[in-house]
């Protein structure tokens, strides 16, 4: 029987972030940050980059996004929710699909997602993680042997709950990696122990849930939810998330 | 039988913030801000205010707290754990009995606390929170109809376990209430509940623990848990907290 043999990564520490406004207080020296954006940017990048996108471009600005007119990249802007008016789409997964996306490049921005990922720029590197992408993600992150730092994009520098439990979620599958957890990580992980049996049902409360359902879009919250529809790992390279 | 009624309180909201650095994201304008620093800030003013102290006056500097010398104050100043040499005593419950504290006045900093509570100055009342209090405190608290923010001392501005699992007991206790949750105190909420069956086993796997630990002041920890020993409440009144 072969064995399979986890890496000795005890020497590494796996955190989470609760909001980019926390980063500033996190050293991210020789260290791996996994931006997180469930409700919906990071569910649509990994979709995106799964379904052939040449590149993602995050932008942080509008007018960033904005200046992208007139080349042949398809442009997505997406504040509070809704589409920008004056571009292509939003952030809804399901702009992300094969026939709309293969072979292009997107420039895209978003009210939490695309901001997380400007202020995560300090990394070793970067990458991109949702439930599409869970385990794929996290095996590829157990191999790296380098610190862990999963960073919630948050609602607008605020703690969310769909972030913090995709987290733990990733804490979860890197337990027996032995890797050290912070108490941030320890809560996410308790937080997805609990939500995990019924994700839906649990993910109904929270604050982002209510917001989209305002706005209509109860079934890109429902599709954000499915655990490993993908295998692509969204990763920065300069300016572009590409394909790892 | 008498029917106790609970007040319509609905319209007030109830969050958490989980460590000061994120205060500046919330709007405190008629907000009651309940601080929460367990071990062990929060918990030794609890037990000093109980136990008749005049007033504890909270400063952010060990500078600010030296400049008391010579007065007829007690002086206790904590960093990382350990009382600050040259000063009475540091943060340790067990300084703060009625032999030591009654009718006297002290003036306290510490590594989170003391902070916690000078950044949640705007709040149009600031008041202290531990498990000492609990009941004592949400009662109060459901009686005032007002805005609640939990704000959670935290690490050096970092998220920490026992703050939260505290902010959770407390979003518990007013849950009959009827006030809005934001994500946060959904998470505390789900956090305290796993932990309250076991609170001391639960809180064995905090970081501060271990920290505490390192210190040789366990019996601080498990000092710290005891559920509604107390029943005063201390406000800040100018720059002094007093029994309310």
């Amino acid at each position: 029987m072969k064995v399979v043999q986890l890496p000795a990564a005890s020497k590494y520490k796996i955190e989470v972030c609760f909001t980019p406004a926390l980063l500033p207080l996190y050293n991210t020296e020789n260290t791996i940050a996994v931006v997180i954006d469930i409700f919906r940017a990071t569910s649509s990048i990994c979709y995106g980059i799964e379904n052939g996108a040449t590149a993602i471009i995050p932008v942080s600005k509008v007018e960033e996004c904005a200046a992208y007119h007139g080349s042949e990249c398809l442009l997505a802007a997406e504040r509070d929710g809704e589409v920008v008016a004056g571009f292509d789409f939003g952030n809804s997964p399901f702009a992300y699909t094969a026939e709309k996306v293969a072979g292009k490049t997107i420039v895209l921005t978003t009210t939490n997602g695309t901001h997380a990922i400007q202020l995560s720029r300090s990394a070793e590197k970067i990458v991109i993680g949702s439930f599409f992408n869970l385990t794929a993600l996290s095996k590829w992150l157990a191999e790296q042997e380098q610190h862990i730092l999963l960073v919630c994009a948050g609602w607008k520098n605020k703690f969310n709950l769909e972030d913090t439990i995709f987290a733990g979620a990733v804490v979860d599958k890197l337990q027996s990696a032995g890797y050290i957890p912070d108490d941030a990580s320890l809560a996410a992980l308790d937080l997805w122990s609990q939500a995990k049996g019924d994700l839906r049902g649990y993910m109904k409360k929270s604050s982002h849930s209510e917001r989209l359902k305002k706005l209509g879009i109860e079934k890109d919250i429902d599709f954000c939810l499915n655990v490993d529809l993908t295998t692509a790992i969204p990763v920065l390279d300069g300016d572009k998330l590409v394909k790892l």
